[in-house]
């Protein structure tokens, strides 16, 4: 990264995919600000102007030219800064590592949200989609220490923001993810050792504040 | 590409995500073996065993080896036989070829279905949210020939086969996407004059016989 680069990331501290970024750019060695957005009380201009589309966190602004959506942030901070790899070399591996970002992508939050967003009891059949979403990912982790084989790469960045959400979940669910899925609860935790991710993912408690507060913003209890 | 490499596409002629992986192979003149797979008759065990997750086409085989979801095909496709290049080589631009697969991934097709495959009389707030997308697309390709820029690339192949779905939808919706968006028609009509789209494109009429096929599989009418 040359001095001259300015790394700015618009961010919310609880939002999954703002963590994808800061955890990237903290395996990379890259210096970014964290500009916090106010999203309930009123989105800046610079976010809403920065990402018209979507009018969401993150956006990261690199030298003032804007990227926006986690899963293609965390590749431009691979291709921009090479050093360590996130992607496998292989192009049969790192389709592979596509592949699964785009599965947790589509599947694994919004699982989330049917059981912590959900009024009156959760539904049998929202636990059930959500465990199995988890039993997928977990075969796809197999014996491998991290999703990445060896190395924390691309598809552990992906994922492993979106665990800080399981507390609220597994509370509204009654359910734990460990009893579940211990192989995935193991890489949670070997991940959790990793100073990029544990200073970003947050205290579980303050999660679950959080979710109490997003339910009342939308109206559910 | 080697003369030993076996190139196979588990195929549904109507199926605009396997279009995607027949003209990204086009374009780069790779030979390729297609074999029809009967998604309403029964799919088969190489289908089902090469895509566990969502058992759906297209797959490519790779010399054996499988993929699967289209937009990460056509990117594989595009590392293994790197010319002409789909993909712009400068990173921020590939991050912004990247976020518009993705809206499209995430947009059109679905918008699509709530007006053809809608039960009774379709809903305005349907073909509003299809021409807004459509606009949202017509405003990424501005006045350039191509969502690539000067060339054909990864973005036009990841959205023009969705287009060989929109006479079926102006016909169920009443309206002309060439009236709400004359640039985006512009665009479509200038890629049907390659022969990579041209030759995978289907007739409208037959699209619109399918469509009225699938609707009375799911018991719509």
């Amino acid at each position: 990264m040359s001095k001259g680069d300015e790394v700015v990331l618009l961010d919310c501290w609880a939002s999954p995919f703002c963590m994808r970024a800061k955890i990237a750019l903290a395996e990379k060695g890259v210096d970014f600000e964290v500009r916090a957005e106010d999203l309930f009380g009123g989105k800046s201009d610079l976010l809403l102007n920065s990402n018209p589309i979507y009018k969401k966190v993150p956006v990261l602004l690199h030298n003032g030219k804007p990227l926006c959506e986690s899963t293609v942030i965390v590749g431009y901070i691979d291709e921009t800064w090479p050093s360590p790899p996130l992607l496998p070399s292989c192009a049969y591996q790192r389709a592979q590592a596509r592949f699964w970002a785009d599965f947790i992508d589509k599947k694994v939050f919004d699982a989330g949200v049917k059981i912590w967003g959900s009024k009156g009891e959760v539904p049998e059949a929202a636990k059930e989609e959500f465990v199995e979403t988890l039993k997928k990912l977990e075969g796809a982790l197999g014996d491998k220490d991290y999703f990445g084989g060896d190395s924390f790469g691309f598809v552990d960045i992906i994922a492993i923001p979106l665990t800080s959400w399981f507390y609220p979940t597994e509370k509204f669910g009654g359910f734990k993810v460990e009893n579940e899925c211990p192989k995935l609860s193991a890489w949670i935790n070997k991940c959790l050792q990793r100073e990029s991710v544990a200073k970003v993912l947050p205290d579980p408690e303050k999660l679950y504040e959080f979710v109490i507060f997003v339910r009342k913003m939308h109206g559910i209890e």
